[in-house]
């Protein structure tokens, strides 16, 4: 197995293999997992993982991570990353959550959601049972409507220390000896905690 | 001559020619035309006029423009826009200023540098005959460096009144019924006044 | 009457009276005039007017301006500022629209909402009688739900060529000889046409 | 000692004792710790510390971090910080850098420049000596002028993989069930290695 330079996070995104899909940008993914806090004997869930550079950094950071999936080109990123970076904590579960969820038998410390299918509310049911209370969710969005959504079940499911923290990242491109600056798309990254006890 | 929607500033990208030189977007184009206030007696320079956006615009709501650029394929854009809008009061210069710029025979009442091909130093000494006593500077960068040296040179001017802003502009794109946020790139828009009197 | 160096739109914060309520930056401000592309032969209508900006600009630009407010304070800032620019072709509707509405008398060509008091719904139900077909309707928005929720009527009543553009605006200040980047908040800036013809 | 709920990067800038001293923001800070990839046997130095938010987090990842500052209201900050967190770890000097680095007797595997009071190129020329080959720099900026002068240093000591992230972070304010954005001041993070061998 290579050995990589960095563990932890702030991975470069060079360092993953890719394809074609869309991968969460280092600094975004960064920034995630900041928000996060991942402790090293936390049980991590990655719903819509796609090339896994969330679960892969999730997996040098805690006790064990669960990577959900449906689409077959992504399943194979998936399984590509998790080999190349040889996190072996990382369980790859296939299909549309939350039906592909049944096999995890433990409570989560850390649901992470990169792409949700269109399930927002059903996984937010399934979250009430197995998050912990007091458990870390997060997710990252590129459309408006979708993080207005979410922020609404946020609300509407009680979940406390709501942060939203919308990100504009510009990268310097070298050309000689000038930099110039390089947009990158602005991402929603939407964190909170499910509240400690008590029916909402 | 085709008639446009439009007049005056806010004229939409996709009514120009462009071919593949870049061309000054939409949103940082108007932010650009809104510091120099244009008035309907005063006489612009457009120097780098590239694609003619910004010259066409200018065009729109002064008596007079001058239009100059060197690169052969950016002139013949600059043609066509011009007669795509019929702007009679466009005239182009072509070669690397100031010395195209031998021509102009009038005091202006606005410069603007979307390129300068290196010589901002002596366009700065020109302008210093040039451009009216309280004259109206502006230009666009997307390198820091080149942003900076302007800066460095207004000061050492003592240009008046100098206002930095730094714009990123996002477009929403439509995907169905979801909005995605697709960002541009950030382009610093530095505009001043000569000093009304004076040696430096 | 004080006569202000700038007519048109690109006027400068500093020179209205701002009392201790919020305003559109000049930035923004000139963003949004510019998707509204104001011609001299139109009619506009600004609802939550605030203290003015907006309505004075449109006012240089276009026949005939309606400026509606429900906020005591800001009406008083809103009659200072009509005064201050001498725009007499601006009138001042006072209470909550749409009811506060009722005694204009022609179609509309241009319709802003800078702030609507929850009452959108109604609103894009009176624009349905009183915006031209092809009308120009554009809002501004700092929050992301009010944001989504208009994009989501628009699409309900079929409005066209939606556009959204998200603007981040930093400004430069000058300590010495260095320039600090101080951001202000972002903001959604969203406009559109009324479809041409046809019943929703 | 107080414990706290979060250990290594992503402390919330509410958890840290503020003063009135400016302080790297949260999310600014952990795309910094990001790009510094701090290992667990490394030494760190930070000059320019402030209230010492990036020494605390380094202290958290590091072996060795040395603070370095000149302000004695910082100092105190400084103090306080690292006893409320209880890193021992972290020495604290006081002083203008370079002259107050002289009892730092090892190689550095990180340099972070929060700020330099002016003395940007003596702090290269020591880093020159005390930086290992291959060891890492970043600095933070939130003037235009100073992030050029870094980078043209950089090019100039041939340092590698120089990195230029721009980053412009909006925070949600909730009202209600509502959401505003309230943009912070973009940063400058400028990160790169010391070159593995050679002279300049």
């Amino acid at each position: 197995m290579k050995t990589f330079r960095y563990e932890g996070y702030g991975i470069p995104d060079e360092d993953f293999i890719r394809g074609s899909a869309p991968m969460t940008k280092e600094e975004v993914r960064s920034l995630t997992m900041s928000k996060l806090h991942p402790g090293k004997d936390e049980v991590a869930l990655d719903i819509g993982a796609g090339t896994g550079s969330i679960s892969v950094e999730l997996a040098y950071c805690c006790r064990k991570v669960y990577a959900a999936e449906m689409k077959p080109v992504a399943l194979e990123l998936l399984e590509t990353n998790r080999e190349r970076f040889g996190r072996d904590n990382m369980e790859i579960l296939s299909g549309a959550a939350p039906d592909s969820l049944a096999s995890i038998g433990e409570p989560l410390d850390i649901l992470f959601l990169g792409g949700t299918g269109g399930n927002l509310r059903q996984i937010m049911d399934w979250a009430e049972d197995r998050l912990k209370p007091g458990g870390k969710m997060a997710a990252n969005f590129i459309t408006m409507e979708n993080a207005v959504d979410f922020l609404r079940l946020l609300r509407e499911y009680d979940y406390q220390e709501i942060d939203v923290t919308q990100v504009q990242i510009a990268k310097g491109r070298g050309i000689g000896k000038l930099t110039m600056l390089m947009g990158q798309n602005p991402v929603f990254i939407i964190s909170a905690r499910r509240r400690d006890h008590g029916e909402i």
